[in-house]
């Protein structure tokens, strides 16, 4: 059993380029829920739907997010109302917001739902929601507070953060299967996800970085590539908070929490400074372009 | 100015029929929200809508009921999800509902949302939603009480009903400018809408039937023509609940509150019935099935 920390698209790619090394039944992902967001009424998890989509092969992969054979009908019409349509919600995307929130407003919780949506749409892995709680990640920016989404989508992560918060975080709990799920797998892989916006928000509940820490063996996937991020603003994020912008940055952001790390090529130079911090390095491809290099990536996170 | 009682497809055609004859922006619907729901997230106030599209023009003749140049993405996808997809919500319909939804979450009441949703799809009516305050018309029925939606879409109206009740109504309050319409206008109509089920929850909002005693002109349209409606259950309602199911017998349940009763040609027989019961009665034909003969009927409700 393997155990993945996700949040968006540069997980769900490691979680398919797992599941074509080993049985997709033997992949867990606990999945970063500090960007949910409530829009319309609907309750809307994008990293959960983005691993659900990339693990059915549903993913648009030219577009880069959402599902194929999307249209946009609903937000057409939302616009020609007047409506908030910044975030691009497609008529099929929709269906998963709808289903959701219909499920959740009957007493379900988020875990039974991605159970049920993962189910429905043929994905054998386990989807495990990081949390049940309402927990949302806020920025702190020049201009004043901001929701994830509004940062993320609305302002295209163009503006400048001083600080990172998770609100809820204190209070809520892992999901019911998420401490299990660190505890029992013979491997825990961090994703090369955004440290600051996808997997902090996972390590910040009670009891993960407890769990981590007690196996010792946790690897992660550098998700800077020469300093920079494939997708997202994790470099520009990590300068304006006064980290690093490298592996070997992200690495002393993690610290003690992942033992061995798993760089680019690129990133050779940086072995010797993240092995001085007493981690394991592994130089490897990390950038999953194509079937090759996404399945020499995922025997590296598993040899 | 004339202040229309409405519930959905009938009311909207009587709307029509009268802008077509006055200048729309002398008329005022009040419609009815006993039959709002929410589902998916999603605030849906059915009446509210089939009156706003009908009077945009955008309603679907032929199908009966929602838009025209629909599709149905959302609900194909949210049906393969095994979603609850027996309430059909089309892809155009349904940015409606989010643009209700997320101005609802700001914070906007029904009232204000209905005037910019009517803005937008340029109706100049003025269309208040009966209250701004949550009621729902529930039925007991022989298998157990039911919400409105579940009983007249999910069950087709096709489930013994012994009582209607609206949840909510001893609290709710009318709509801000809903006393004032029924106070000020020149003319004040009940549409030919369904009596127990579109009609009453407006009147049992506190103050309503009083404001209407008190002008004691009120005209109402027949909603059943030779003891059949045109549309929807009310026949087959009003004799579960042991009225006559016959213009008469609308008259008979309204009573005094309605002064001047516009009945269909092929009720004439029930004219001398009515006026023994003191109402005025005008005869003429009420089925909306053409413009010419929708135009005579606006003639009659103004004459």
């Amino acid at each position: 059993m393997i155990t993945v920390l996700a949040g968006g698209v540069g997980a769900a790619r490691l979680l398919r380029a797992l599941g074509a090394v080993v049985e997709p039944t033997e992949l867990t992902a606990v999945i970063n829920v500090g960007d949910d967001l409530v829009l319309h009424g609907l309750t809307i998890c994008p990293d959960v739907d983005t691993v659900t989509y990339t693990l059915a092969g549903l993913n648009d992969e030219a577009r880069g997010w959402g599902l194929t054979g999307e249209s946009w009908r609903v937000m057409d019409e939302l616009a020609a109302l007047g409506g908030e349509a910044w975030f691009r919600l497609g008529d099929r995307d929709l269906a998963t917001h709808l289903y959701r929130s219909q499920r959740l407003a009957e007493g379900a919780t988020k875990t039974e739902v991605t159970a049920e949506i993962a189910r429905a749409r043929g994905v054998a892995a386990t989807l495990l929601p990081a949390s049940d709680d309402p927990v949302a990640t806020t920025l702190e920016t020049l201009e004043g507070p901001m929701a994830f989404q509004e940062y993320f989508v609305r302002r295209r992560h163009e503006v400048r953060v001083t600080a990172v918060s998770v609100t809820g975080v204190a209070t809520a709990r892992p999901g019911p299967d998420v401490l299990g799920a660190i505890e029992r797998a013979e491997r825990v892989v961090v994703a090369p996800s955004n440290p600051l916006l996808s997997i902090d928000p996972i390590l910040a509940l009670g009891g993960v970085r407890e769990a981590l820490a007690r196996r010792g063996d946790v690897v992660a996937v550098s998700p800077l590539v020469g300093g920079a991020a494939l997708k997202g603003p994790a470099d520009r994020l990590m300068r304006e908070l006064g980290l690093e912008a490298s592996a070997a940055g992200v690495a002393a952001h993690y610290g003690e929490l992942v033992a061995t790390w798993v760089i680019d090529e690129i990133d050779a130079g940086l072995a010797g400074r993240i092995e001085a911090a007493g981690h394991e390095v592994r130089v490897t491809t990390t950038v999953m372009d194509d079937p090759a290099r996404a399945r020499a990536l995922a025997e590296a996170v598993l040899s």
